[in-house]
C-alpha cells in the first residue's frame, strides 16, 4: 500500500476498475527513463552525504516505501560497505527513545512525504545528529522540508491506492543515490526505461497464465534472496492488497527455517529467481518447495534455470542489484489481473479510502 | 522454529504427540528463576561492552531468535540510546560485503549455536572490527568459539523442534544484558519466574477457549507494537509451524498500511494488549479491525481494556520491556493444544526433520 499521508486517495468513479492502477503500471517505463536523465541531481546529494562520512546508515519507512528502504539496505551494506538498519518508528513515537545519532546518515523513504510518524522519526534524528535525507515523490512534503537533504522520485501524481510506479522510481532513485555514493555512472541502469517497457511487452501472455492459474488460489507465499527479498515483499503486497489474498513473503532462507512445515500442495509459490548470487541460492528453496509439491511460479531473469517452476515469467538480464526494479513489473500486473478476475477494484480496496495516520 | 544448527532434532517416537513441547513449555519459571541468579555473569559481559563504547549495534539470527532480536534491537534502541539494525546474513554469506565495523556491537542470538551462516556472518564481522557477542544456549559451539564474547542462555536441552524454553531465556538474557549496561540492577524480572508460574497457571482456561474457537479457522493474523511487536511475531511462528495455519504477524502500525484491505469476518486476530505505550497505541487498531467485523483475541495485561475482543487472556502486570516474556507464554500453549487438537504432533512437524543449513 502507500506509506500514507495526506489527499493520497481520491475518487474513482469516473473510470473503470483499475484503470488507474493500470494506466500507472505503464507508465513506468517513461518515469524511470526519465529519472535516469535526472541523475546528476540525485549525484550532487550523493556528493554532500559522501563529505559528511557517515559510518552507519538507517532507513524508515512505512508500507511499499518499506520494501524499497530494504532494497536501500542490501545496497548500503553491500556496495557502499556500511553497516544499516531499519527504524522501528515507535521507539521514537511512543517510547522516547534519545539515540546518539552522531556518524549516521538517516534515508526516509515516503512518496507522499506526509506520514506523521516518519516526519517525526525525521525531525527526531536530525536534532539528535543524524544527517537525514529524504526520498519523496512529494517536494515540499513536510518530509522534504524536516530533512537537511532530499531526492525527488520525479514519478508524478499516483492516483492508484496500489503504489507501483512510486515504487520502481524509487527503487531506481535510491539506486542512483548510492551509486553517487561510491563515484558510478550509472552504467547498470542507463537503460532501465527500454527494460521496463520490454519487460511489461513481453510479460503479457505469461502473466495471462498466471492469473489463470491463481483464480482460485487461497493463497499465496512468496520467496526470494538478497536484493530480491524486496520483490517478494513488493510482490505479496501488491496481490495481498488489491486481491485480498492471505499472502506472505519469505526470505528463501528463513523459509527453510520453520514455515516450510505449512507448506504443501495446496500452496501456491511465486520465487524470485535472477541472475546472481540471490537467484542461485534459491536453488534448494525451490527444490525443497518442490519435494513438498507445493506449485511454483518463477520470476526473474533465471527463472528458466527452475526445473520445477510450473510457470515462468522471464525479464530481462541486468546486473543483480538493478533486477527489482524490472522484477516487480510483472507481479503488479499479476496483483492488478488477478483482482479484475475475482471481481475486485483494485483502485477501490476494502477499508484503504481514509488516511492512515499512525504515530 | 529453530535457529537450525547441528543434531538439532531427535526422535520422538517413544513419548506422546506434543509431549517435548509441553514439558519445555512447563519449564519455563525454572528456566527464568535460575537465569535471574545468573545475573552477575550476564553482568560481567554488560559490562566488558561499555567499557568498548559501541556506538551502533547489529544483531543477526534466524527463525525464533530472530524475534528474540526483534525484541533487543527496541532494548538497545530505548534503554541504550544507540541506533541498532537487523543483520541481512545474505550481504556477507552470498554477497561478501566488505563493512566497516569499528565502534559497532554485533549480537548474535543462536540457541544452538551452529547456524552455518551466523557464524560466519560472526566471523566475518569480528574481522571487520566489530565487538561480537553470541547469545546462545549451547555453551563451546561454534559460534560461542568464532564471538569475543558470549552470554549464555542457561535454557538446558531442548527436544522439541517448536522453541519455546530457549526463546522466553533468550529473551531474558537480553534484557539482563541491556539493563545491566546501563547499570540495571534488574529490578523488573527479579521474580519473573514466578509471575511465569503463575501466568501459565491462571491461563489454561483462557487458552482452552482459544483452541475450541480456533479449531477451524482457516487463517490467524498476530499483531502488537513495541516491545511486544516479538510477542506477535513469535505466537505467528509457533501457530504456523505446529498447525500448518497460514499466519501472520503484523506491527500495529504497518497492519493499518494496506494489509488491513485483507481483513475481514472471517479473519481471527490474536493482538497483544499490554500496559505501557507499545499496548496503548494498539487500540485504534483494534477498533478498525473490530469496524471490519475481524474476530479479536487479546492477549496482555491491559486485555480487559478492549471492549472489541470476543476472548481475552489476561497476564500479570510487569514492565512493559519485559512483558514479552510472560505475553508469549499462553501463545506457545496455544500453538500446542491446537495443533493437538487439529491432529497433529507438535514435536513431529511436517518438513522440518532436517537440519537446516542456509548460507
Amino acid at each position: 500500500m502507500t506509506d500514507s499521508g495526506e489527499g493520497r486517495v481520491e475518487t474513482v468513479n469516473d473510470v473503470g476498475p483499475g484503470k488507474h492502477m493500470a494506466e500507472e503500471v505503464a507508465e513506468q517505463p517513461d518515469v524511470l527513463a526519465k529519472l535516469v536523465q535526472a541523475r546528476s541531481d540525485i549525484a550532487t546529494v550523493g556528493d554532500a552525504i559522501v563529505k559528511r562520512s557517515p559510518r552507519f546508515v538507517l532507513l524508515a519507512a512505512r508500507g511499499t516505501s518499506d520494501h524499497a528502504a530494504i532494497y536501500a539496505k542490501y545496497l548500503v551494506e553491500v556496495l557502499l560497505g556500511l553497516p544499516a538498519g531499519l527504524v522501528s518508528p515507535s521507539t521514537t513515537t511512543l517510547y522516547r527513545a534519545e539515540q546518539d545519532l552522531t556518524d549516521v546518515l538517516l534515508l526516509t523513504v515516503s512518496q507522499s512525504g506526509g506520514s506523521y510518524d516518519l516526519l517525526e522519526v525525521t525531525q527526531a534524528a536530525r536534532s539528535r545528529g543524524a544527517l537525514t535525507v529524504a526520498v519523496t515523490n512529494t517536494p515540499s512534503s513536510p518530509l522534504e522540508e524536516a530533512a537537511e537533504l532530499s531526492v525527488d522520485v520525479q514519478a508524478g501524481t499516483e492516483k492508484a491506492v496500489a503504489a507501483t510506479k512510486t515504487y520502481t522510481a524509487t527503487l531506481l532513485a535510491l539506486y542512483l543515490l548510492v551509486d553517487a555514493m561510491r563515484n558510478g555512472t550509472g552504467e547498470h541502469v542507463a537503460d532501465i526505461g527500454e527494460l521496463a517497457s520490454r519487460t511489461l511487452t513481453d510479460t503479457v501472455e505469461d502473466v495471462e497464465r498466471a492469473v489463470a492459474r491463481y483464480r482460485f488460489a487461497d493463497r499465496i507465499l512468496t520467496t526470494a534472496r538478497g536484493y530480491s527479498y524486496a520483490t517478494a515483499l513488493e510482490g505479496s503486497l501488491k496481490l495481498s492488497e488489491t486481491s485480498y489474498l492471505p499472502t506472505r513473503a519469505y526470505s528463501g532462507a528463513d523459509l527453510l527455517h520453520g514455515p516450510i512445515a505449512a507448506v504443501d500442495t495446496e500452496t501456491a509459490v511465486v520465487g524470485v529467481a535472477g541472475i546472481g548470487a540471490g537467484g542461485a541460492s534459491m536453488l534448494d528453496v525451490f527444490a525443497t518447495l518442490s519435494e513438498r509439491g507445493a506449485d511454483l511460479l518463477c520470476v526473474g531473469s533465471a527463472a528458466w534455470s527452475v526445473p520445477s517452476a510450473s510457470l515462468t515469467i522471464p525479464v530481462p538480464e541486468v546486473a543483480e542489484e538493478v533486477a527489482p526494479i524490472l522484477e516487480v513489473l510483472p507481479l503488479q500486473r499479476l496483483a492488478l489481473e488477478l483482482a479484475l478476475a475475482r471481481g475486485f477494484d483494485p483502485d477501490r480496496p476494502r477499508g484503504l479510502r481514509k488516511v492512515t495516520r499512525t504515530r
